[in-house]
């Protein structure tokens, strides 16, 4: 729910992040500029714009809201509410969300939201940017917002990790890049079997995806086969 | 690090962005537009801005890090790297930050990174959007990564709840209450100790904050004083 907002443009960019994270559902409260849905910062959000709705007052916008939280990048002003940081009260809105419509409240580009604003909140949240420069950007609140809200956190600790080489596969590499250095004088007779013990950790550290393998075994049988050809051709 | 990018504005933004979540250091790479060191959009980041350094090539921005990471809306494309949701991409990130540099690498506008640009790349991240709208505004998307490099995961659980009344302040006004209500005749003296105990309970489930104690045992004397002189009135 936008409130006040000035300019367009960042009206148009708050319903680009909500397109982009899955809400649908925009309010605007007396907009400065009241030709805001024809905002061309709204790419793949013109339907989502054009079906906002648009009310006078805060009290008619949030007439059906079981919850009302305010965002405010203020943290000493005499606030009334109770103040959240983002990664807490993001928790607490999505819980409330499975029960109960939420507003999230965006102040003006220029003041945020008034004391009068303030006093339709339960309670009000601030995203963690520093003291130094603590007042974001309209639209890119909302992108970072919305997407505390629908932030997966199991998908934090979750393994993405390309699929890793077989043991055995591991091993057929190390084998053929001992012969290829092996018989390349890389690797001396009397020293070979401490020289491949440190190749076959070496060779393990790379930490070699299954899709390589094929890959590797090819370059190192190309070096293989021109080793010994050049062997060979110098015997 | 910005590669390719068309608009000053979005330029502007990545750096406000960036003074918003504590980053410091903007490289920017080959831009369409070289003016974009006096973009209005970089509330609070103009210093930034002005010490962006510029590059002509992937290669030489990357030249000092030990960690790149590219972003992309992509989920399908013929990836060559491992993709990961920006959840757990940016867990690994923060893991690094303590012991390299890391470059974080944002596409063009219109294009994202090119497969030459992602070859630099270790891996990718992708924040995770809708199929329906998977593409975001640049200065979005990079507040939205800042924003999970910074975030604090620890504060999603803390409670920063309002201190709330001690039991014998809600007793107090238990007691006023059932006083007042009593007085007004809304308790029937046939069943006081059963009105008493569900009014209790009311007011318990009220949740008082210790700072409304005063404000609220205010009201309730000043509605005894009138009750009782109204109560003697019509004696």
């Amino acid at each position: 729910m936008l409130v006040s907002s000035r300019n367009p443009l960042n009206i148009g960019a708050a319903a680009r992040a909500m397109s982009n994270f899955g809400f649908s559902r925009l309010r605007v409260v007396n907009p400065y500029e009241k030709a805001f849905r024809t905002a061309v910062s709204a790419v793949g959000a013109a339907e989502l714009l054009a079906s906002a709705e648009e009310y006078d007052t805060i009290a008619e916008a949030v007439a059906d809201c079981t919850l009302v939280v305010g965002t405010t990048a203020v943290r000493h002003r005499e606030l009334h509410h109770p103040l959240r940081r983002l990664e807490n009260g993001g928790r607490l809105i999505r819980k409330h969300m499975g029960s109960g419509e939420v507003a999230l409240l965006f102040g003006s580009e220029r003041y945020g939201l008034s004391k009068q604003d303030l006093s339709f909140c339960h309670w009000l949240i601030r995203i963690p940017t520093l003291e130094k420069n603590i007042s974001m950007n309209l639209g890119q609140a909302v992108a970072v917002c919305l997407y505390e809200l629908i932030r997966d956190g199991r998908a934090a600790g979750r393994s993405e990790k390309q699929k890793l080489a077989a043991g055995g596969d591991i091993e057929r590499i190390t084998d053929l890049l001992a012969d290829v250095l092996s018989t390349s004088s890389y690797m001396l007779p009397q020293r070979a079997a401490e020289t491949e013990q440190r190749i076959r950790r070496m060779v393990r550290r790379l930490k070699l995806s299954a899709q390589d393998v094929e890959a590797w075994l090819g370059i190192l049988r190309h070096l293989q086969w021109q080793m010994r050809s050049g062997t060979k051709k110098a015997d």
